[in-house]
């Protein structure tokens, strides 16, 4: 059984500091300001000039460009908040939003986190422990047991056949692609664990290891709740998000293409019941493994996400705004009756990098020429005259289209790519451009390793 | 009974060349391309560094900067369609978008105009053989006789008396709010007439005039329709273009507020019906004035609008490639009850102005900031850099926003007018800023004359 979480504080406050930077901190304080609600802008020293500073009604420079000493520190976070009389602290994606300490710090300092209690971010953050609780509200979960691998290295043996191989050994506080290692059959299974084991105590500061069935060719799909403070979730329909290179996801859509609603609608109705065991407040994704028509969830993340907006542009919910009121107590304004998701949705995440080598680049922008018109949107923070800094991560913009359906969303992003300008810096748009004129994508047969073999297969041209 | 127009040619075309400028010719390159058309580009001299150019097909130069000679020259546009190939010509709105002339001469020349027919064109372009047209499809008009007036100075005198003062004396062939002169009371009548007609005859070429009602606080409604050369024709709900200055329409709404579906609902079939029996095709707007629950048709724009955005924010119809794939031959691909209009929008016209003097500013924009985000759409054609010129319309960039209710519909605006920026020349910005500020236009308490009170009213305090 899961305990019932002790239940934070939610409630009235008029202020928010927003703890982040770039096309996420803009997005928040327009969703605030619609809200009518007072922001704090924060940055760091490379961020200064950052143009959603000026918009802000407090501006606060907290720390040096460093990431680990402003945008990660808490305590100078906590005392702007203080010093500029937020009430509530938004910790957009990235940074501190998936820190359970953070939240909890930040409760304690008499604020509002928005976002789920530090509890529900603690228990999704540890891979085991989200597992059981999936399971628990009957959310599928990938075949292996709910515990940490024991020592003994017969039951591990046994536990790997009883799976089937190929199985996969993952570090239970890893993510994001690392500490984690595939094992094809079975003679290899102990250097496997031996190998992960130590790279999970170097990398994560515990030994702790899962085990897994090892999915070949799926796809990542990920279903998106909101929840409010009084026993109310709902789910708002799915998005694919495979096309990913070194985990990092490049392009996501909604809905994911192809998948029948009767094999999609429990998988949804199970994880508005995850959220209602376990206490769950303001929005999340549950992210899966999708193949051979069945899901396999991986893991929660328990924030707003960068690909959001394909969901709002599906649904007509504004996801942020939502989250905002359910960190203030409101109840959730819609039911699953209300929720329709109607025509498609693409996001391409333009990021100061090189197309080739996909390094970082930084520099000024000397030009820059963004597309606009009927259902397209551009999520960004630089305008012509910004520096991209190199201190932090390379997302520039975000392009976003609705169209229809998918094959006239492809096109729309197309034109939208076709439509985008920036000079002083390399940027991935060339990248962009040929993989949305690449026929498999554009028949929906793709899967989590499409891009990075695609990538190879065109340097190899 | 009207006469059954000669149908004028549909068919198929694979490029389109856009007699226009400005933010309606980016719009109309990003639909024809959608559509997986080629575009041809034409400019002035004034603009050969159009944006808009090098992402065409081809881009032809074809005249010096006046309009006149450029964009007005239909000679050298046919010529440019011809030398590029193009198939079809889309006008856009202003310039020759409701010449018959100008339509019957593309269509002699072997191309398709994206409009309606020139006789289409012409029953509209006429105020007398429009309020004809409508008053048999039963399109409610102001009170007044569908004929020119006479000479006789006692019959005039009679129809003034039925029609009941004020009433308002306009030239037959007139528009823009040039032409027209309100009589309050009898005594004031024949002095009115002679005034008129000398003015019809200097501006308009024809003496003849029209008496109707005159209405003292009416609001500005529109209805948008789209019809196919099929026999199908459907509204796509209303807009308000009440806030106007100098008859110049500033800020746009969808829908207009406060009118029960049961009072519209009549009017947009009876526009329908009217475009059935003059056989209109493509998109049109019937403008009706709006006083005390009546509605009365003033003009049809036989074009694309400045302000159709804010209906397809609401409508969710891409009106831009449904008018191209009317002009196709295409059946229209939606019926009346697939018509389903949502939420709220607003656009405001982004001018370089002056924003006491509203007189025209050219110059280079240094620094430009666009908003973005959920519900936001801008359509424009400059960039940073961009040199704007003296020689056309100051119109540079629309804001669009779409939100579930008008309340919150206006809070966006208001966000998104704070998140623009232009430097280097002049605009409006900080006037609609001031006027989204409004007590009376956040009640929905205006009429056409509110905006010039308005600003009277600024100017004195």
């Amino acid at each position: 059984m899961l305990e019932t979480p002790e239940q934070s504080a939610t409630g009235r406050f008029d202020t928010v500091l927003i703890a982040n930077r770039g096309e996420i901190a803009v997005r928040i304080q327009r969703a605030c300001r619609e809200l009518g609600l007072k922001t704090v802008a924060i940055c760091s020293e490379a961020d200064r000039e950052a143009p959603y500073g000026s918009a802000a009604d407090s501006f606060l420079s907290i720390g040096p460009s460093s990431a680990a000493k402003s945008y990660l520190n808490q305590d100078a976070i906590l005392l702007a908040a203080r010093l500029a009389g937020a009430g509530a602290i938004h910790p957009g994606y990235g940074f501190l939003s998936e820190n359970a300490a953070f939240a909890d710090a930040v409760e304690k300092a008499g604020l509002i986190f928005i976002g789920p209690t530090a509890s529900s971010i603690a228990i999704m953050g540890d891979k085991i422990s989200a597992k059981r609780a999936m399971m628990a509200a009957g959310v599928p979960c990938v075949p292996g047991p709910d515990t940490a691998l024991p020592d003994d290295a017969a039951t591990i043996e046994r536990i790997a056949l009883e799976i089937g191989y190929p199985v996969i050994v993952k570090a239970s506080g890893g993510g994001g692609g690392r500490g984690m290692r595939v094992v094809p059959k079975a003679d290899l299974l102990h250097e496997a664990i031996a190998l992960t084991r130590e790279e999970a105590r170097k990398a994560f500061g515990s030994p702790s290891l899962y085990m897994e069935k090892f999915l070949e060719h799926p796809r990542h799909i990920e279903i998106q709740v909101i929840c409010d403070d009084h026993g109310n979730a709902v789910w708002l329909g799915h998005r694919d998000c495979s096309m990913q290179r070194r985990h990092q996801k490049v392009v996501e859509e909604a809905p994911a293409a192809g998948i029948a609603p009767d094999i999609i609608q429990p998988v949804g109705m199970a994880c508005v019941q995850a959220c209602l065991q376990i206490g769950y407040r303001g929005v999340g994704t549950f992210e899966f493994l999708y193949e051979d028509g069945a899901f396999y969830f991986i893991e929660m993340n328990t924030r707003l996400q960068v690909e959001h907006p394909v969901t709002e542009m599906t649904s007509g919910v504004d996801i942020v705004q939502a989250q905002i009121r359910a960190a203030q107590g409101h109840v959730l304004d819609l039911t699953q009756g209300d929720v329709t998701c109607e025509g498609h949705s693409f996001e391409c995440r333009i990021n100061a990098e090189d197309p080739e080598t996909f390094l970082p680049s930084a520099g000024v922008v000397t030009h820059l020429a963004l597309p606009a018109g009927p259902g397209m949107r551009v999520d960004t923070h630089i305008h012509a005259g910004y520096k991209v800094s190199p201190y932090y991560d390379s997302l520039i913009a975000k392009l976003i289209v609705h169209a229809p359906t998918r094959a006239e969303a492809m096109t729309r992003m197309r034109e939208a790519l076709a439509g985008t300008e920036v000079e002083g810096i390399s940027t991935n748009i060339s990248f962009l451009r040929a993989l949305f004129e690449d026929g498999a994508f554009a028949r929906g047969e793709t899967d989590i390793h499409y891009l990075e073999q695609w990538l190879k297969l065109r340097r190899a041209a």
